[in-house]
This record gives structure tokens, sequence and C-alpha cells, in this order.
């Protein structure tokens, strides 16, 4: 169902036949106009499995990433990842095999980020070639995966793009800061220079795009019904430790509901909502599954939004689609779920312009990430971003500039 | 230090003689025109006590509001809020003395709601006279007290407007249900048409007014290091189960917090936090006094803004300034409280256009309050808003078109 279509599979294997710019031309003379090497855009992720065959190794990942989860027990933390993955396999894989056999975030993720570099060589012709790269923390492929395939790509320009809108250092952080452990052991010489895209939780492109997906949902209820249908957005949860110890997540993810709202004028109802908590910690709520419960029979309609994820995965096809509606819902005629950001063009036109600021900016990261990165307790990490990313007081030369 | 003004105490006194403009010239035909009976402006907020000797009964209506807290013994809160209260006492009443001997928020409350009425008087003669009083909900002017007042003032349209910027259950949500029980009481026959402001999370007044502060605060910080200062949006935090049972409140504070930012460019890093937990149950952080201690080493500055409050109360001059600044800090040189609204002019300026907005759009409450009121869990009071005030699908005449 979510097989990858050929000219998606075959993107990464394109990206290495990309004509490569000789670096020498820095040395030619003033006079000559130097070449450049064009600018990656890399598009970091969670990730998801593909196959089913991958389901263990992703949770087995995702349960030893420090940044991500505190399993409370210091250096044995990879090997309580091993128990927690062994048990969860066969469960997960089943709802792996319900929704078609892998998660689609790979395809997705490959769709949009080579649309979006298409569009930016049409708008930033000087730091154009624009090249399509994906880097998952816990799936193919991995970050160290396509670390070297830049390198091999004689990469020296990158942006490293979090598709997480909404930062937490759980997953922005955790991607940057294994981007930095990899680079430590694959190119400890720093041949190339990145920039992150680091948050963007209010960008008109993915507040446009969630506020047509609404509307378009909206258009399924009943005419006389639709200014009574709820929205919820719901948005993955964190451990009440993360939130409490002063994450950025929450304020964001409320940011990106509030201006969808404002977008639609808030003609309907709404609330933040939270969902996949795991385990017996305590997490952020109200949860969605029990908020749906509660509302449901006194709402003529509900729409659930997912606010947090930029295309469809487990926790939209499985946990809202299949659990939460189709299983559980008392009245599941009145509950959907808005489409996913997926293949949106306002979307992609958004992710295009995001990158295009960023490169014209010089930025290198945002002016909250070394507060992030302070608050956070990432090991083997950078104490501030500056020693991954430059000094953040000086901006990068534009590709122009580099170019005349 | 905080003893009102004269011009202030009197307030009371002088809105009881404003001329009373007679109901029965509905009576006359419709040739001559309709006189109307103006407009009154009440200001709904927790109140504090205004000296010592009130801090007692405060702390024993705060603690037996069973839609502020839940204190999970049914029918017996009462009971329960009067031993809290008795053991409480003594320890706030020093708190109070130490900020002067009362709180100011009925001083900044009074000055607030007549500098709108007279902006109105100005902008609105179709609803004029606006008539300026104050609702607090746990100190004088009780609600009832108000409500009286009102009624012996001839008043027969009157907005409640509450003076918490965010929406909570437990707040403005106890208010409007204390304004209905009372209604039932003293004005069984609904001679006062009310309609109710009940969120006003991101309006631009409160915004600009907010920045506005934050910059000023600024320049108290050596140039070189200001634009290094943390901002922390601190707001009265909430307990876990309220948060988790889909209280508006966090995503609101959120909203506003992130529209004062992007009201500074994003110039500076920040977060927002919640201070005042009270009790053994588990509150939504992170909390603003730890969260404080963790960053203030590293800190070039910070500034603590009372996000949720409109004026100076006990949370922001001993909470903040007594306690964490002035006792706890180690560095209490880098931390600084950002003003708080009490008399700002661009404040003021936007209660009197959010007062403006609504009449004019004869809106009775927000698309959101029957959401908020089927989630909260009131006793004694109505079960959709529109029995209190009116077919939201109706919209009140403006009073223009009641006057012609």
């Amino acid at each position: 169902m979510f097989a990858l279509p050929k000219q998606r599979l075959t993107a990464f294997n394109r990206l290495t036949t990309l004509k490569r710019f000789s670096t020498s031309s820095k040395l030619l003379g003033s006079q000559t106009p130097k070449k450049h090497n064009g600018t990656a855009v890399v598009f970091m992720n969670m990730g998801g499995p593909s196959t089913i065959s991958e389901v263990y190794s992703f949770l087995y990942k995702l349960f030893a990433d420090g940044d991500l989860i505190n399993l409370g027990v210091g250096r044995f933390q990879a090997l309580l990842a091993k128990f927690i993955a062994t048990r969860r396999t066969p469960m997960i894989e089943k709802y792996y095999k319900a929704i078609g056999g892998g998660s689609p975030i790979l395809k997705w993720s490959t769709y949009q980020v080579e649309e979006a570099c298409k569009i930016l060589d049409k708008t930033n012709p000087e730091s154009a070639p624009h090249k399509p790269y994906v880097a998952f923390r816990y799936a193919h492929p991995y970050t160290e995966e396509t670390l070297q395939k830049l390198l091999d790509d004689g990469v020296t320009r990158a942006v490293a793009f979090s598709q997480y809108p909404q930062f937490s250092y759980s997953t922005t952080g955790s991607s940057i800061n294994e981007l930095w452990r990899k680079t430590q052991i694959l190119d400890p010489n720093r041949t190339i220079q990145w920039s992150t895209i680091d948050r963007w939780p209010t960008h008109p492109g993915l507040v446009k795009a969630f506020a047509q997906n609404i509307k378009e949902k909206l258009l399924e209820f009943p005419e006389e019904d639709r200014s009574e249908v709820r929205i919820l957005f719901s948005a993955h949860s964190l451990p009440m430790d993360v939130i409490n110890s002063g994450d950025a997540y929450p304020a964001e993810v409320s940011a990106t509901s509030y201006a969808v709202m404002n977008e639609l004028n808030f003609s309907n109802q709404y609330r933040v909502v939270y969902q996949s908590q795991v385990g017996p910690k305590p997490w952020l709520g109200a949860q969605t599954a029990k908020f749906t419960e509660k509302i449901e029979e006194k709402s003529k309609g509900i729409i659930i939004v997912p606010i947090a994820f930029t295309s469809d995965h487990i926790e939209t096809l499985h946990e809202i689609d299949i659990e939460l509606i189709a299983t559980d819902a008392k009245f599941p005629e009145k509950i959907k779920r808005c489409e996913s950001l997926n293949g949106s063009q306002t979307f992609i036109d958004g992710l295009a312009e995001l990158v295009s600021d960023h490169l014209k900016s010089g930025q290198l990261y945002s002016k909250q990430l070394p507060f992030d990165c302070e608050i956070g307790v990432g090991r083997d990490v950078f104490n501030h971003p500056s020693e991954f990313f430059g000094d953040h007081t000086k901006t990068i030369k534009s590709a122009s500039e580099e170019k005349n």
C-alpha cells in the first residue's frame, strides 16, 4: 500500500550523479567568476520503518536515544532499549502490517524535499543546484548514511532542516546532536558548512496548508453541522519531566494551533490535545483518545488534526485512524482525521520559502537554539550550537557572495 | 503603600449617582426617539484582599470555590476550605504586610475600567454612557455586591469583561458561574442583558503593552548584554488534572507569549513557565522559581513577565519580587520583573477597543465558551452559556439600534 514508487526509490541514487562543482575553483583569480558547489537541503525527522523487517531496529534505536527518552538507567539504556524493543516488536509489526507494510514517511519526505529543491533552483539561482536529502534518526536513511552521501557527493554547504515544525530537544535536538556526533566521525575536518532551520511553528506555508486541509475535511460533514464541528489539534505528547524541564515544545505546538485557528477566523471550537503516551510515567495531556471519548457524544463532529507531523505515519494511520476512530469510538461516523500535509502544494511551497529565506538571511540557527541546548541534557554533544554551526554573531556569506 | 487614592475609593460611590435613564421610555411611541440606559462595563477578576483583615475571608472563598480548586471532598469542600484558610492566613497576612498592607488589584482594576469607559464614551456614543464596575470573586467588591449595585443603578445592559486574558474554566469560568448564580438570586427576572468578553489572549493592545514593558525593562540591562537577556513569561500554574481535562488555559497562555515574542521580532530567548503551585498534587511546569534557579548562572540577564495578570498582585509583588528575586536568587542583580500592565495607556486603549468591538459585533460570548463549559465541571451552573447570555445564534441589537 505504501510501497515507494520507482521515481522515489531511486531518488538517492540519482542524487549521487549530480554534477560536482570543483571546489578548487576557489583558487582562481578574483576576475574569474567562482563556481560553487550548490546547496544540500537535508530533511531531518525521526523516520519510520519502511518495511516490517525494520521494525525492531527502529524501536531499538528509538528507545536507546537518551536525547529522546531518559529511561533512568544511565549507561545501561542501550541494554534496556533492547529489552523493550524485543518485547514491543511483535505488536508494532502488527500495526505496520495493518497500515500496508511500512511507514510512508520516507516516500513523503523524499517527495517534499525534491519538490522544494526544484522550486529553490528557480527562486534562488545563486545557491543552486539545491540537492535533496533525507536523514532519519531511527530508520533508513540514518543520519550517518546521509552524511556519508553528502561527503561522497562533494557537498560543502548544507541546511539541516528539521521536519518537526515545533522544537523539542527530544526530537529536533536529538537529530542535531546525532548529526554532530556523526560529523565528528565522518567529517572531522568539517568540509561541510552546516546551518539549520530548527523551528518554524507559525510559518505561513505550514499554517495555510493545515487550514486548507481542515476546510476540506469540514466539507465532509453535513452543511448544517459544519460550524459546530470541533477541531482537535493532536500533537505527540512528551513526559511531564521533559515538559517541566522547560522544553520549548508545548508552547510552540500551541502557537501553531492558535495560528491555524486565526487563519480560520476561529470559525470552530478547538482544543490542543496530546497523543501517543507510552509507559508508566505521567505525560502531558489532555490525551487525544480520552478527550475524544469524553466529548464525542455531545459533539456534532470532530476533526483530529495531526499538528506536529508533516506526513502520515503510524500515529496517524494506526493510532488515530484504526485505533481511535475505527475501533474505540462510540460514534465513529462523527470523527474524521484531517489529511496530513504529505503532498500539499501549499505546504511544499512553504518549505521552499523557508529554505529560501534561511539561505538569504545567512542565519546559522535560530536565536532560541542555544537556550534549548543549555536546558537539554544531551550526552556527547557540543555545549553551544556555535561549535557545530560556527559563530552565531557572524553569518554565512550568502552563496551569491561566495559566487561573486 | 497601596492605599487607594481618594478618587479611586469613591469610584463606586460616584457610580451610583450616574443619571438613570428611565426604562419606561421604551413605552413611548416609535416616533419619539427612545432613550437607553447606557452600558455597564464590569471588570471581573479574582481580586485580592485590600487590607490585612480581609486575608482570611479571601483565602476561605478561594479554597471553597469548587470551580477553581477541586479538593476532592465533594460537599465538604467548604469545611476543608475553612481549615486550609485558617492554617494559611498567618503566613499570607505576612506576605500582604510585606507588600504594603494589601493587594493593589482593586486600585488598578478601578483605574483601568474607568479610563476605558471614558474612551468608550467618545468612540461609542451609541452605547454611552459607559459605566465602570469591578466584580471580584474572592475579595470586595464581590460579584453579588457589584450585581446589586448594577440593579440599584438601573443598568439593563452589561458586559462581563474577564480580566484574565487567557481562558481557564477555573478563573473566567468561575467568575461567569458566580455571576450566573447571583443573578438567579438577585435578578431572577433578568432585567440586565449580559454579554461577556471571555478571552482575548492575543489582542493587539495586550500584546503591544507587554512588548513595550519588556523593551523598557531591557533598557535596565547593560547595552552589551541586552540581546542575550532571557524572557520568562510566567503564568499562574494549574493542577495537572485540570490541564489533562482539556482546559483551554495553557494553549492560550502560549499564544499570548508567542504573540509578544512576534511583536519583539523574537529578539531574545524566551520560555513559558508557570508559578504559584500549591499543595501536594502535580501542577504544570516548568516552575518559574526552579527554572530561574537552573538558568540564572549561565544567563546574562532574565526578565520575568507576568503574562496572565493585568495588574500587580501578591504573585508579582511578593512571590517574584521578594521571594524569587530578593530572597532566593543566587544572582539577584541579573533578574528583573517586567512592570505589570497596571496603568499602561497602551493597555487601557486596548481594553476600550476590545469593549468597543464587542459592543459593535453584538456577540454575546465567544465561539469557544460553550465548549469550555461542556468540559468544565461547575456545580449549580447552566448547561450552556446561552441560558445566561441568550441564544448565541441571535446577537444583541446594538445600542444604537435600541436607541433609534
